[in-house]
């Protein structure tokens, strides 16, 4: 018989925080006979770590008002940028026949977070308390999320192999460690029912520019950031704002850092109105 | 400055061979300045083993015969026996309300091999080269696969959480590292265009019995396993052969463990003939 116990009990040491000496007796009856030939396999993969295979650049370098999930920014754009020794060009070969990707990737901001049983999604104004498993939330017993993005162009030349990517809703900086095409005919469900998120976001908030900052915005579009404007109307009309500044507005108004820029602005009942952006130093 | 290149160093080195020494330029150089705070996180993150949150069991007991995407075999079915701490009901209130689950689960049956940068997907005949991330090949960076499998009930009871799973193209023994709801405003995408497999594969295999396999699968039907005809033209009729079988058809016929049984098929241009299918010993 493979897998004998003393061996089965090795492996629960090997697998630290995962599962406690006191737990050994409810799952050894449970499950060990099912899969004693298979928990070899998960130790192996277990004792895997991450492999980071590339790293995003993204437009929003701060946690505060990215878009809640992928595809809600179509203007959301950022690159991604393959590691060694994923950046082999022929590992994408067939890629650019797709225009949506999925990418696995770790939520790199929250790590210092444990993973609890509830959250409070969003999405119903913090006050009700969902099963993290019915969730989208960062704080997940493994912190990996799934987003679905546009592919918009393959780059592969000096070593380097760049993805551009839209409809982003990841951080700066965040750490992929998958990269799958996007497959309709398996992947698209519109028939699924979609429990407390069963519609998208209600709609978008308005959002106007006072006028030095509305001319800043046309300014820089020209130099050297084209859509910029439709970018902060995609990002802020969405409503970033955390549920609790629902009631209690902050007086000084809200502000976050995107692309180069910190971006400031009000917000009431009426809609959004952009009051300054301002060119962040080089060095931050 | 945070992140001071001797840090930094140390930090790769933790990293055993997600990246090499001699990596260590190309990447300082491009990389570095941009992220030199967040690779903390990264650290953090790849320190991090996978946790297993949950063992599938499913009727798919080798992986010759699995549908080759999740939903291809709505019959095929399954639970997901979520292992402590993540058995806690109060983590899935609110997954009631979703017709469809993402499962991030590990490949574990293919622990043994090497990624390659390309391979060979069956959908081309076995015969194209196409890269690793184009694909959804098992054969990846990180192990990891991600399925839409239908959410047909939750049963939390003695401390045990059992979701009940269909539409499965899962392994029996696949160790699940996260469940996400799916969300059709976000994850659906009937727009996408899907690359090589833009279509779903070519129209199903008919599936007949011979007369005695007939009688034995009704029988077995009424007594234990209700559906199992079903199942069984669900999954052969997508056609589970390697490539190579289709132009040299083994003499014996095929064969591949289903539920408690070794079923038995023929298969030519026709279609598919159920020759047999024989109880397997209970302690295999």
């Amino acid at each position: 018989m493979r897998g004998a116990p003393s061996e089965i009990n090795g492996l629960y040491a090997n697998t630290g925080n995962l599962l406690k000496a006191e737990l050994f007796t409810p799952i050894k009856s449970t499950i060990y006979r099912w899969h004693q030939s298979r928990f070899r396999g998960k130790q192996a993969a277990m004792n895997d770590p991450f492999h980071v295979i590339g790293i995003v650049r993204s437009c929003y370098k701060e946690k505060f008002g990215i878009p809640r999930q992928s595809g809600q920014a179509p203007t959301a754009t950022g690159t991604l940028e393959m590691l060694p020794p994923y950046n082999r060009p022929e590992a994408f070969t067939g890629l650019e026949g797709f225009s949506h990707l999925w990418l696995l990737f770790l939520f790199h901001g929250n790590r210092h977070r444990e993973w609890k049983a509830t959250v409070r999604p969003p999405r119903l104004g913090g006050n009700t308390r969902l099963g993290v498993f019915a969730t989208r939330s960062p704080f997940r017993p493994n912190p990996i999320g799934l987003s679905a993005v546009t592919l918009q162009g393959i780059e592969a030349s000096g070593g380097k192999v760049l993805l551009h990517l839209g409809g982003l809703d990841l951080l700066d900086g965040t750490p992929v460690i998958d990269i799958k095409p996007y497959l309709p005919y398996a992947d698209s469900l519109p028939e699924a029912r979609g429990g407390f998120a069963a519609e998208a976001p209600a709609g978008r908030v308005p959002v106007r520019f006072l006028p030095a900052a509305e001319q800043l915005c046309r300014q820089l579009e020209q130099q050297r950031y084209p859509g910029l404007r439709q970018l902060i109307i995609d990002t802020l009309g969405s409503d970033p704002r955390p549920a609790y500044y629902h009631k209690n507005p902050p007086k000084s108004g809200f502000g976050m850092q995107l692309l180069d820029f910190d971006l400031h602005w009000e917000q009431d009942e009426t809609g959004i109105r952009v009051t300054a952006l301002r060119h962040r130093p080089d060095d931050v």
